[in-house]
């Protein structure tokens, strides 16, 4: 079976310090348990800090990039994909993930987390504040997972069914 | 000044015969305000029954498809777009709308609302439940308004400022 | 049936003002028998000039955006779609014509020509050098058609199976 | 400096057997050299072959799917991109390379050599036909080379400027 792909999806801009802190984390976990990063590829927020944790890790990080050129590429991303599609790249970052994760909410990221759970992907939510864990738990029962730590992430990851 | 575009986004093959009967409503309140009606163009749900009722008023009607050819074509669409881009066209209704109207709720509308309030647009949200205006209003105060019936919907893009 | 869409593709900034002229001629012609005219919808080269020639004959006008908003809209698209794609959107451009005109020759267009054929679509060549003739008639024998005049596109047009 | 990643455009089911082999000999040459093969991603003729060539060598492979899932997804392909999109992912394939090689044509790899042309990206044409060099070189001047052996396709590679 080839590599698992686990996007993580979160504010760029707009994300905190302890949100960065939060993604970095997540990426340091995700590489450590053997698993591809896939982030949006920018070098801010929290594209940027999960894809530094999982260097930090020796991970492989993946970029799907808005732009059409490295302008705006994170550092820590090994392979960029230039779609110079704007936001309608997000389709692409859930389509290639096998898991989304979403660190934080926005309004990019709200769209990838409803077009994963469109596309039937699991989707886990880090720290979600308890409006969008209700929005879209209602939206997909079932589909959705709420956890509070990084770690976690990775064991929520392990208990899913990869042999079917 | 160019005719406005007004998308009208909601559930396909979800979408219950109340939701319809009020997507057809939409279309034909706008098509008699003479705006151009967007859909995802399909044969199916809100998209269909909004492109009826504007051709019941001698509206236009366009149609952004995910398929390449009209294999799902709604026959009320005078415009079909052929993307073959599946779910990613989503990006394409939301940006080639003056004003993104949410008829329902499902994962595709979400993620177009989302899209739409990522890129600035005024989003009206027609029979929304609690849960989902109160995720829209939280992910970006001020940009989202919420009506009951169809004819409001054209009071507000009436009293929205169109001459900056 | 609904009415029919004709693509026409050709150089943006690089064309000249022949080229233009009959870019123009070729959105009258096209208007004038009752067709959509499908353009890349920017303001410039044959794009600009086959939009003005088609409302110049109180055609109807559809422009397929590169760009997010009106920056670097033609006055004479009636219906813009912005896709927020660049060079992507050609393969919308060409999924969304029943036939392909190119006027004149350009990397974009032979990148939009090349996509019709891989899609089976009709494609006619306006005024074009011997080599891209050659060239295009390689890649898919008994696709493409080769005119001089804008009005025999028309007629070539009007020679196709429309009914099967 | 991250490290290049090459581009592998062609034909699928219509590349020949000869074709293929030439294609598994580029992948294996560039991956060889220490640089990432990128390819259209599906189990057929040329982008098939390419992974192969560069697995056989340990290289890596990202493969850039027009699906949206895995059912032709090439067992070659170490990181598959499922952009969903159908052709317009070729403009995908032609930002993400550094260097576009295009073994063999079709109406594919022609819009992939036009998209490559047009964004300035440096293009090789491995075995072209008479027709198509000249076609290729007319649209472009000076942005196309041609060669006929694989290992001659590392060597212009080398020979360009990577310290701009």
């Amino acid at each position: 079976m080839r590599r698992l792909i686990i996007g993580i999806m979160g504010p760029g801009e707009q994300a905190s310090a302890d949100l960065c802190a939060i993604a970095y984390d997540l990426g340091y976990h995700i590489a450590t348990a053997g698993w591809v990063v896939l982030t949006g590829g920018r070098n801010t927020g929290v594209m940027d800090a999960a894809c530094r944790g999982a260097k930090a890790a020796n991970g492989l990080t993946l970029g799907i990039l808005p732009g059409m050129d490295d302008t705006h590429l994170s550092p820590a991303v090994d392979l960029p994909i230039f779609t110079g599609m704007g936001h309608a790249r997000n389709a692409i970052n859930v389509l290639s993930s096998d898991v989304v994760v979403a660190c934080g909410m926005g309004c990019g990221t709200a769209s990838e987390v409803a077009l994963a759970l469109k596309n039937g992907k699991p989707v886990i939510l880090v720290r979600s504040d308890s409006v969008s864990e209700a929005f879209f738990k209602q939206l997909a029962p079932g589909q959705v997972q709420v956890v509070t730590m990084p770690d976690e992430v990775v064991e929520r990851i392990r208990a899913m069914d990869w042999h079917k």
